[in-house]
């Protein structure tokens, strides 16, 4: 039997991936799942499919209930909420540090952080006040985190991430994704995919 | 205290209000919430975001995992299910027999039938052969009823009930929206609406 693992990709713009990230890590423990945090961009993705923007920015009544549905789900789950403005915003270089704190063990906090920054606080994740504020709460010497994400290593990192997302059949954040191929899409189908890892990692 | 009430909102072509609609039934009547079926179109809603088809059919990668989420899901109820061919079907004359139905007394009958038909057998439900067939398990004389569905009064409801659904703000299908205008979206959303309906009733 090996252990039970999933993949959890996120763009830091995904509204719904803010609910996920925050429910994840209990979820994950109470049923010994190990996850793995995968940040990718979705504009590429969103390109391939002929937009320039979120579909919830190009589909107003779907951008209304999106931003609706998601104060209720908030209050649901006692998560705090603010509409992001401008949305969506560019979580490119909250991407490229995420890579380089989980070489360094805090990539999986900060990514918590930012998303709580962005949706539960308000703030712009695209200012790098925002992430330099982060990274020192968290202990991170800032200076040198920013350096080492903007190294040419670590964008094509972040760039071949973002392809294997594409090649997986990734279409929208968050997703999750098990060992065997297993694809989940939405925060609604957090359950199902851990359920799904357990189930497949008894049978191998 | 109100009665608490909720609208179904879907089109017979929507993969997941086949889910929706076996779910519904019991799960309105644990609740006591009354649910009133509201056939409408999604081809003008569609039209009017920029889209000619199912965005299922437009968009590969989504329409890919849409078929294989549904085949989960439909293990997971013990529902059973065939993938559509053609995807989508035309509703329109589903639709409108329904609206006859509902005056008559076999409307609900006949919208889970048609779901059935078309996503449990895999049969084309835009083939009056098998509507006919439908309506004559349910004891309907199947002459009269295409005659009534085919009545001019009859295809201007159909039309103003997809026109309220726009002004709804609905998107696509299923939706469900409260008496005080809250709308859900998806079946993954049922739940939630139903337990919205219940609430609201009780502080109105």
């Amino acid at each position: 039997m090996s252990e039970p693992r999933l993949d959890f990709w996120f763009d830091f713009a995904s509204t719904y991936s803010y609910l996920a990230i925050m429910r994840i890590r209990p979820l994950a423990a109470a049923c010994n799942v190990a996850v793995r945090l995968r940040p990718f961009l979705l504009g590429p993705i969103f390109k391939a499919q002929g937009w320039d923007s979120s579909p919830f920015k190009i589909y107003d009544a779907k951008g209304r209930y999106m931003w609706r549905d998601l104060e209720r789900l908030c209050a649901d789950l006692s998560l705090p909420f603010h509409r992001s403005d401008p949305f969506p915003q560019n979580g490119l270089m909250a991407a490229r540090l995420a890579l380089v704190g989980f070489d360094a063990g805090w990539g999986d906090a900060f990514c918590e952080s930012v998303f709580r920054a962005e949706f539960g606080e308000g703030r712009r994740i695209d200012d790098a006040d925002t992430l330099t504020d982060i990274l020192k709460s968290l202990g991170i010497d800032a200076t040198q985190a920013f350096q080492a994400a903007l190294a040419d290593a670590n964008k094509a990192r972040l760039r071949a991430q973002t392809e294997e997302a594409q090649r997986l059949g990734l279409f929208g954040a968050p997703s999750f994704v098990t060992p065997d191929g297993e694809l989940f899409w939405g925060n609604d189908r957090l359950e199902d995919a851990l359920a799904w890892a357990q189930r497949t990692s008894r049978s191998s």
